[in-house]
């Protein structure tokens, strides 16, 4: 069948494209995974692209290490690649904000589509690559930026797309869900650590896992897909794992809890609520179930009612797999001749909720002296903030000092904080040791 | 941006496409959901369109009731809305297998797009109507046969298709897992049953959901799609759950199983495994976890590693939002004038391996004579063919009457149903009241 001219402006192709030829940024795992994915399994591939995806240049670090690519093809400027005529497709997999922001502008600019793992630039820069693509004319692709191996941004976008998507909670960083399981078993946060790191799944610096940066990235671009609403990370509340101590992990199981750092957005009133935090689950939740470096999204859309996503969240192989989605994505379009569509996140207008407005349960743990009036003090604070006490648990004291555990009703987070503060403030208390937000199962 | 023209045979536009025009066939729980949707949310389904869906026709049963449609539309003869010249898409919610079969054969030889939820048709006829799709140019789509409103279809074909796959595992019947979870709870089949129909999740035939058809007819559309195998529900294995007992499901939970209807079908020798029996699955298997009527369906690629969907398999709204999707699908096509790509299920040529290739570890319970030598007997059986034997639970006897329950090791299917025969044949057995497949966690 013959097919119209290709529209996409960096292809040199007129009528049918045999042969779609990638510029690969970086070969590190991921980037050799799918490198050896495109040398071994071109029949699979072409199925799906309609065309033979070939490497045609790649830009490295050390050009001397061994990645089974052919050395005239390899260079240490990725800019070359970029803007080598015989590029069709650029694959940005160096990771961090620059050089990968600038050199996808200038692929993008270049008329040239961009498939990309990199959550970092695609949170904080997205919006604006997605208005230059749309001008240009060309794709932009990262179903890999988010949730590893699962297909998630694409089922998001077209498969779910007749719904109003109510709710969303996600458990995306695989590193704080390893630690969370550990300290569940009872270990400290910095033993969990320190195994996660000795796995490979914490790095030598673990800050952007453990403080909930990562997860914030990815968030950031769930929402503006799932919702429509144009955020970047910093609309995003962010509260890390760092700070936990297992006896809280163990309170909530005896109140049928378990703890998940979950990156969380719901639709509320008059905006979107988007934040992340380690929260408290019901237990016979799908995602309280979903342990170690596991990466799982849970989504409750009017229409489709509650869709769980699970998978792996990382690794060469899982991230090569929706790297290369994206790639026969791209060069279907291409070899097809489809018209390019413009990009769809962020249209509705809707702004991110302040967090303050946010409505949710609390966990509060705190240390008090053991002496009679405490109960009073404490209800009398929740009280004046119209915050209703749903449980306690007050164990025997050890010295002269108590742990109570508090349960609260909904309230709104100022109120909560509020609460918090005056808590502290309390002649009897100690410290607040704890507070814990909670999700409930609405489904 | 200006649009090349639609090159679909049945779109009379040229140039930019405005307007989609429907021709919805039954409307009935689904069909109303659908029609709903575009009546009352045409912004959400436009963005995702590119253009504006309409309801133009629809067939239904009885013209006098109430559908929030207007009459002059709705017509009792669906022949009449599949061949007029103002519809565009044909939406196929007769369901059973005729007339919608020769609905959808008519629809597309006149070129018109084809999108329905009839898993009947699509199992049996699917190659036969992709083969006329390709043809003449116009696409088949049926996200909403299997799984209802989770994703699944689409990214199998398209967010997996880097993969091999490897193994897919579903519970793809709401009922019979509806019926299960009961069972689990102690309920005898009949009670489970009874209470599945008052709830309106079996109908009062249940025979297509108990025996094991219907999930049969959804995984032969699977199997197709996820490893590109030829086959139709006749080549699958199918065993349904009228015979189960509840004490094989407690005996299962003690040794760690949970009991689920599974839709299996795996990548072995020379060919694929295509299979519907109850099974026990390793109770912390994540299928082992989704009770009730939900459906999940659980992958392994090669490169993606474990995933898994899940969600509502059944209802008008969730079933409404993957017909959308797939309306929408169709409906960007056509307005955005891209070329339709050819099917792509079936192309590798493997076969469906017969069920008697298939290996897999076996549970029976035996009813014996509490004699001397019944365990020589038993053992001495399974030795000769070659069956290994992974643990034993005998009760104490009642009334000179004792149940045996063994384990297996993996043997071939014909090994085991042979084993089956001779233990029945044993003068000191009464009957072996049940054998079960068992499926382990691979992953």
């Amino acid at each position: 069948m013959a097919r119209p001219p290709s529209r996409a402006r960096g292809l040199r192709y007129s009528g049918t494209v045999k042969a779609v030829r990638i510029g690969l940024l970086g070969v590190g795992t991921v980037g050799a995974a799918v490198a050896k994915a495109i040398a071994t399994r071109g029949d699979v591939l072409a199925r799906a692209s309609r065309a033979t995806l070939v490497v045609q240049r790649a830009a490295v670090r050390d050009p001397a290490k061994e990645r089974g690519l052919s050395l005239d093809r390899v260079t240490t400027d990725p800019l070359e690649v970029v803007r080598a005529d015989d590029v069709d497709v650029v694959v940005e997999l160096l990771g961090g904000e620059e050089p990968a922001f600038g050199l996808m502008k200038e692929a993008i600019e270049r008329g040239k589509p961009v498939v990309t793992a990199n959550k970092r630039v695609v949170s904080w820069h997205g919006p604006e690559l997605h208005d230059l693509a749309a001008r240009k004319g060309v794709e932009l692709r990262y179903e890999a930026a988010v949730g590893g191996g699962i297909p998630l941004l694409a089922p998001l976008a077209d498969d779910l797309a007749a719904n109003r998507l109510l709710e969303l909670r996600a458990i995306i960083n695989g590193t704080t869900n390893y630690i969370l399981t550990q300290m569940a078993g009872g270990s400290s946060f910095q033993d969990a650590l320190a195994r996660a790191q000795k796995l490979g799944y914490a790095e030598a610096d673990p800050s952007d896992d453990v403080d909930a940066v990562d997860a914030a990235d990815k968030l950031a671009i769930l929402v503006r897909i799932a919702f429509g609403v144009s955020c970047t990370p910093k609309e995003i509340f962010r509260e890390g794992v760092r700070a936990l101590d297992p006896i809280d992990l163990a309170y909530g199981r005896e109140m049928g809890y378990a703890l998940k750092l979950l990156a969380i957005a719901r639709r509320g009133e008059g905006g979107i609520e988007a934040r992340v935090h380690p929260a408290f689950l019901p237990a016979d939740h799908p995602l309280a179930r979903v342990d170690g470096a596991r990466n799982a999204v849970h989504l409750l859309g009017d229409l489709c009612g509650p869709v769980m996503f699970s998978g792996l969240g990382a690794g060469g192989d899982a991230t090569a797999s929706a790297v290369l989605a994206d790639l026969t994505h791209v060069a279907r379009r291409l070899a097809l001749g489809d018209p390019v569509e413009p990009p769809r996140p962020g249209h509705t207008g809707l702004p991110v909720l302040p967090m303050d407005e946010v409505r949710a349960r609390s966990y509060l743990r705190l240390s008090v002296d053991d002496v009679p009036g405490v109960f009073a003090q404490i209800t009398h604070v929740l009280a004046e903030l119209g915050i209703g006490l749903a449980s306690v648990i007050q164990r025997e004291p050890v010295s002269g000092q108590a742990d109570v555990v508090l349960m609260t009703y909904a309230a709104r987070e100022a109120a909560l904080r509020e609460a918090q503060r005056r808590l502290a403030a309390l002649p009897t208390t100690r410290s607040v040791r704890a507070r814990i937000r909670v999700e409930e199962s609405r489904t």
